[in-house]
């Protein structure tokens, strides 16, 4: 049975890359040089369209962000379904489907987390969506019945606030409890990241979920590592938010080399020529690889 | 400076309700008698506006949620919008503004959060969103800044997943340490939507933060008053999801006897006289308050 997973390896494969373009058309973004911002929908368009077309040759996969779209209602919701579909017209032209990750950070109860699915898988037709863990398994399950689609659940993520909620230490089920079970050493716990970790890797039956875990924590990604050894990370934050690629790569892939995303959006978007940023960024990455799984 | 929940507070006086009246257009619920569903956008717009037309006296709050329209694209975007004005229409029309809380449980990095927010806030007009806090304090604060918008976070949701990260125990930071502090009793543990419930209370400066506590769980309603003692919750699960409306009422309401929007759905859209139904609930809410304000 084909998954998600299997889907994203072979394009890994395919165009030699870990890069996951993100398409964040900020608002700001959306000018030629010297002209104020042009807000509407067909420039957010036409900014991933253009995004689309100069990076696609080194992108292990897209990542459109939701918010960039909605912001302008029906107009916006439009030029999403086009962007996504300018990517599955460039993976014909490719012969290699790109895969296309909804960036959306969902979370509802199962009857609303069905139409959300739906609402992603089928109208939109992207392959996998990032989704918020709060609410627990029955809101993911509507989006992973089909192993062909993924998700990717928000683990640890790379903003300022991510440590309120994310790091607070919780108690590990995990361990083996001790005779003086009434009594708990610091030791006994992990960080709710680790714990969402956890819950992932035991969810994720049909290899179709991955976790969202910041480049910029290079520690955590070996944490989260060890909990899940055969899992998918997407990790932002490299470039813009100041990840450390090297470190983060040695922490995060797994011993094949794969197994994580490393995700860009405006160090790529915001230069001159994003293709060459692109192929600059993969060839570093497929560098550092190299060093990394030779010394393994 | 007038808040979100002075304006709410308003209402609710206006109307004499704590009814929030949830609009979730089911795809299966867009039938008539006998016939099949017609899965469309305007099918979905002329269902809330029925709701609406049939409920706006005993409403304090409509609660439109985006996933059912989202599912139809563009043209459910415009229909959302559409049921969002006839609400404004109703406002007006009763001379009393009647809060729109948009159920859309977003949760995301602070620049992304900006355009969820304007999406909100400005595109669609609503007056209040749904929040995840997993992301913490930035992914909310765009979203709060302007006190006449407020938000409601996640705090315990009514779904049967709700356990599996809500109830996690977390380390109290709050309490005292005592010496020998590498070695934590049990009391030092709460469950992470206690811990969802100080943050926000923390963050609730402008009075603009209300909580999503299910009304199925009258004991973590009274754990989370503790808490919050000022705050208004938004407790989803009475009627189709089986909450107890007395014990809900008796644990969550503040002293003065408001605080605490019930919100109902299916139980009110899917019987033949949603107004009559609404207007039963109004009253039973309201007898059950008196006895319990009496009481105090």
């Amino acid at each position: 049975m084909e998954s998600f997973f299997t889907f994203l390896e072979k394009r890994v494969d395919d165009c030699s890359s870990l890069l996951c373009i993100g398409l964040d058309p900020h608002v700001n973004d959306l000018r030629t040089d010297g002209q104020p911002p042009i807000p509407t929908a067909e420039a957010a368009r036409d900014f991933c369209f253009n995004l689309v077309k100069q990076t696609s040759r080194y992108a292990a996969a897209f990542k459109p962000n939701a918010a960039f779209f909605e912001v302008f209602g029906a107009k916006g919701w439009t030029a999403l379904k086009q962007v996504i579909e300018a990517i599955q017209e460039e993976s014909k032209r490719q012969g290699s489907l790109i895969p296309v990750i909804l960036d959306a950070k969902r979370g509802d109860i199962a009857s609303t987390a069905e139409a959300y699915a739906k609402s992603a898988f089928e109208n939109l037709g992207v392959d996998c969506i990032t989704l918020s863990p709060y609410l627990g398994k029955d809101s993911i399950e509507p989006f992973i019945q089909n192993s062909e689609k993924g998700v990717f659940l928000l683990c640890k993520t790379s903003n300022p606030g991510a440590d309120d909620l994310q790091d607070v230490l919780v108690l590990d089920e995990e361990r083996e409890r001790t005779k003086e079970d009434d009594l708990f050493p610091l030791s006994s716990f992990i960080p709710l990241h680790i714990k969402v970790a956890q819950l992932a890797q035991q969810w994720n039956t049909l290899n179709n979920i991955g976790l969202v875990v910041g480049a910029t924590y290079p520690e955590t990604l070996a944490r989260v590592r060890e909990v899940a050894p055969g899992m998918w990370f997407l990790a932002p934050g490299v470039g813009a938010q100041g990840g450390e690629l090297e470190s983060a790569l040695k922490a995060g892939l797994r011993k094949d080399g794969k197994g994580m995303l490393i995700n860009v959006s405006r160090s790529i978007a915001r230069v001159e020529k994003p293709g060459l940023a692109a192929a600059e960024l993969r060839d570093e990455i497929l560098g550092i690889r190299s060093s990394i799984v030779g010394n393994r």
